[in-house]
């Protein structure tokens, strides 16, 4: 059966062990049991020489889209009635599958997210969900798998369009994603500040224009039958006369590309048309942008854009525009003029996240309500910073008199904030580390999560990708400078308040092993 | 719409300039000239400290899934019928879409390739398409999308699998792997060596039975309702008697899972079950594998498997397994024996190739069919190592006396190997290296393309996953151990023929620019 088959995207696009899981709880009558999750990762991503200081969440509504399709079809259960154990026995039982079938639904759930765009930090609980055992277990996978790698993406994508100074930013990396997975990766894109894409589905989906120029393999083909870059160009233009952009670097940039472009675009405009750009996909970019632009204002094209494609990402921008600011001045010429012709094709780097292809995101049980009160499940972990956040939270962001976001604090559900002037918060691993906040430094305080579905009904409605990028943006300005900086960036600060750090603690009393233990076990005998 | 609607994965999920490009080719009525183009990579995965040595192959299968049901649906014509360019007109002809409707049929290419599971090197065509011009070069983007990322993740299982010595590996990684491309990540990572795969869908599709032990969150679960570990090791070997396997380090790996599962296992026995294993996520999995280990045997369950994971991949299975032979040598063990029981659950750092999340491959035009002779077609390239060899070709792979693969041959379709007893083979990129090859060194020759689709029909039988793998198994003994290493491997030879290197000498000299030109370029003014 063929991997692209769509019941590998279905219910079954999961872990075994969600169902080994399940069954368990089925079995011993606790399936149905309330439970809560969160979902949040644990550090920004690091790209080997620099690390994220924000990241940008996204594949929410992608999320959604698979839980809305992801019933278990019929299919789907007599395959898991095919599963045999090393006994030969089946490893489901007829009465679990069953009710698999019927029960499986997971509109049971209730969900809680921050929505997409928004810029996010470790710890805070991203999505939580409460509902049955079982139900909220299964899905775990498949929440994972689309959320990771869409606030993946998203985040290297607001990283490259802040590099690019807002010059337009389009997505070539379909041709080295991962998969299918790059429809992912384009969605991601768009929502972390990327304008167009060249993947077509995936632009149509979101109801963008597809963009895109041409290949080498087109001059290639002309000369290859005896003709010229020059043909080639012609015939490119012809066809497209007002979206004409043309990639100048098949054989020599600066002597055969760029000349043959101009009288391109020169024929166009005594046509009456408007030529778009020139590519440009090899060779010292700064430099060429620098003579191209030169070359064209000659000829009277200055409205022509330079588009600059070849392995860019979020350094290899900042390096070129910093090297035309530079060249700019030895030669007294306007660099922000240069800049402002310029549009970045970025492909690979963006949707593979090079550096860092994965967010270290989890989704762990909090608590589960037993004896008529919610119980908080806390796992002891041998590394005291993978101890995860206990109980049923909800994350404040407090902005500061600049309008500057200060802190993401991490509360317990029923808590009220500033019940004092002043209020010890906590960090959120290191329990060591703590801060004093008054309530007067703090000028707004935001509620980060809302309700996404609820009784079996979503009652949120999924905005538009326009507005969600309007979210990133304000966000970001909302963002300390620091914060944002590629390299090294400014830590930001993410709290527990006092009441759940104070619960945290309470439970670590009660389950952590002695310090000797842990030595032993991390080998420090 | 949904990005994961099945429109965005079939004809449309290609880039936009294969398009404009095709309509070019359409409106100067050469959509339908005989065009050859090859797909290769150019440089073997470097993870940063170490790179590999060899890759192996994945992903054709997929790729042809695609072909097969790629052919564009009236609603993918009427979307491209919509789409408006600058000047508000459309910016595809009615003509054009009308011939693309009912002539984009994929079966017209002719297509060559070297089968899955084969050990592949650099520059050397792992897949040739002649065909429509149009046609081919639409395929571009999927191919290099389906290709590049299994053969990727094929690669980095086979370095996984040669680091676990043989022992069992399990594919772990869907909740990070790049969204929908998870399943193509298990199946490019079953080719490279892994036994099995935690991902259901992939599993049923692929034939394999889905593995997986429990999560963290079950002993949570079992806990924040008032049981214990203890309690929740019973519940899942109760309803998993003979396939149970226990995650020990929710609390305390050597203090309290591993007594537990000891506890539960010996009941199992007593019942007449064969407990399956453990499992350790976190911690020193060196020393912890040697401590369960000798615990489990103390206790008459030297049957029972330790599966390690959390974050592995070659490096770190290497440094474990030394790090146990070390450790037995110390304590006088058998360490061929504490290494029989492992098993490694390999995830995100496998299917996301951390290190390298790209495979270089390109799809480039070599030749069209024009005034009845192929015309080869060249990219000259500002970068002397991109520019590719032109023409059509067949690669051979030489075998010496101790059957090693000592060279892969890339000739012209016509040329004749070893005219003469002694043939001068030239280094690939670089034109100042070649070497003299005696015929009387070399065993046996072997053509590693084969046709799998011509003349409309696949006459391709493609092989089952278990055929692949050892088609994989039988070229890794092939291999010279030293280009198996994982670190600073013996760099394996990919040589260009005599007649195919005359050829490129050629055309190089027809269009190569004055070098002169090429140092303005590249910045060395």
């Amino acid at each position: 059966m063929s991997i692209l088959n769509p019941s590998t995207s279905g219910f079954l696009f999961t872990d075994f062990y969600q169902l080994t899981m399940a069954q368990v709880y089925f079995e011993h009558n606790i399936q149905e049991k309330r439970a809560h999750f969160d979902y949040f990762f644990r550090h920004y991503p690091h790209y080997g020489s620099h690390q994220a200081g924000y990241c940008v969440f996204a594949g929410l509504k992608t999320f959604f889209e698979w839980l809305n399709k992801a019933k278990p079809t019929r299919e789907d259960i007599s395959y898991l009635k095919s599963l045999r154990g090393r006994n030969k026995q089946p490893l489901f039982s007829s009465s679990f599958l069953n009710w698999l079938e019927k029960e499986c639904d997971f509109s049971k759930l209730h969900i809680e997210a921050i929505p997409e765009g928004r810029v996010v930090h470790p710890q805070v609980p991203l999505v939580s969900i409460s509902g049955p055992l079982a139900l909220a277990q299964i899905v775990e996978t498949p929440l994972l798998n689309h959320l990771n790698y869409q606030t993946l993406i998203a985040t290297k994508a607001s990283r490259i369009k802040e590099a690019a100074r807002g010059q337009m930013v389009i997505d070539f990396g379909m041709r080295r994603a991962h998969g299918l997975g790059a429809n992912a990766g384009t969605r991601g894109a768009l929502i972390g500040g990327v304008d167009f894409s060249s993947n077509i589905g995936t632009s149509r989906a979101l109801n963008l224009p597809p963009k895109g120029t041409h290949a080498h393999s087109l001059v290639q083909a002309f000369m290859a039958m005896g003709g010229s870059e020059l043909d080639a160009f012609q015939a490119f233009a012809e066809i497209f006369p007002d979206d004409c952009v043309l990639l100048i670097d098949t054989i020599n940039t600066l002597e055969s590309g760029l000349p043959n472009a101009i009288k391109v675009f020169q024929d166009l405009k005594q046509k009456g048309h408007t030529p778009l750009g020139i590519r440009i996909d090899s060779g010292d970019l700064a430099y060429l942008s620098v003579q191209c632009y030169l070359e064209l204002k000659k000829a009277g094209l200055q409205e022509v854009s330079i588009v600059l494609s070849n392995q860019l990402d979020e350094l290899v921008i900042q390096q070129i525009l910093n090297q035309i600011e530079q060249k700019c001045k030895e030669h007294r010429l306007d660099a922000e003029e240069v800049i402002s012709k310029l549009v970045f094709g970025v492909g690979t780097r963006m949707l593979t996240s090079e550096g860092q292809p994965s967010l270290d995101g989890v989704y762990k049980l909090t608590g589960i309500y037993h004896q008529e009160k919610w119980q908080p499940a806390l796992k002891i972990s041998n590394s005291p910073a993978k101890i995860i956040n206990p109980g049923h939270k909800k994350t404040f962001r407090l902005y500061d008199k600049r309008d500057k976001a200060m802190v993401d604090l991490i509360c317990l559900k029923e808590e009220e904030l500033f019940s004092q002037e002043d209020m010890q918060i906590h960090h959120p691993t290191d329990p060591n580390i703590s801060r004093i906040i008054h309530q007067k430094e703090v000028k707004k305080i935001e509620a980060l999560q809302t309700t996404i579905q609820t009784q079996g009904k979503v009652i949120y409605e999924f905005p538009e990708l326009n507005t969600i990028k309007q979210v990133r943006q304000q966000d970001l300005q909302n963002l300390d400078s620091g914060v944002k900086r590629l390299i090294n960036p400014h830590i930001y600060h993410v709290s527990l308040s006092p009441k759940l750090f104070k619960l945290k603690m309470d439970l670590l009393k009660k389950y952590q092993p002695p310090r000797q233990t842990l030595d032993r076990e991390l080998g420090f005998e």
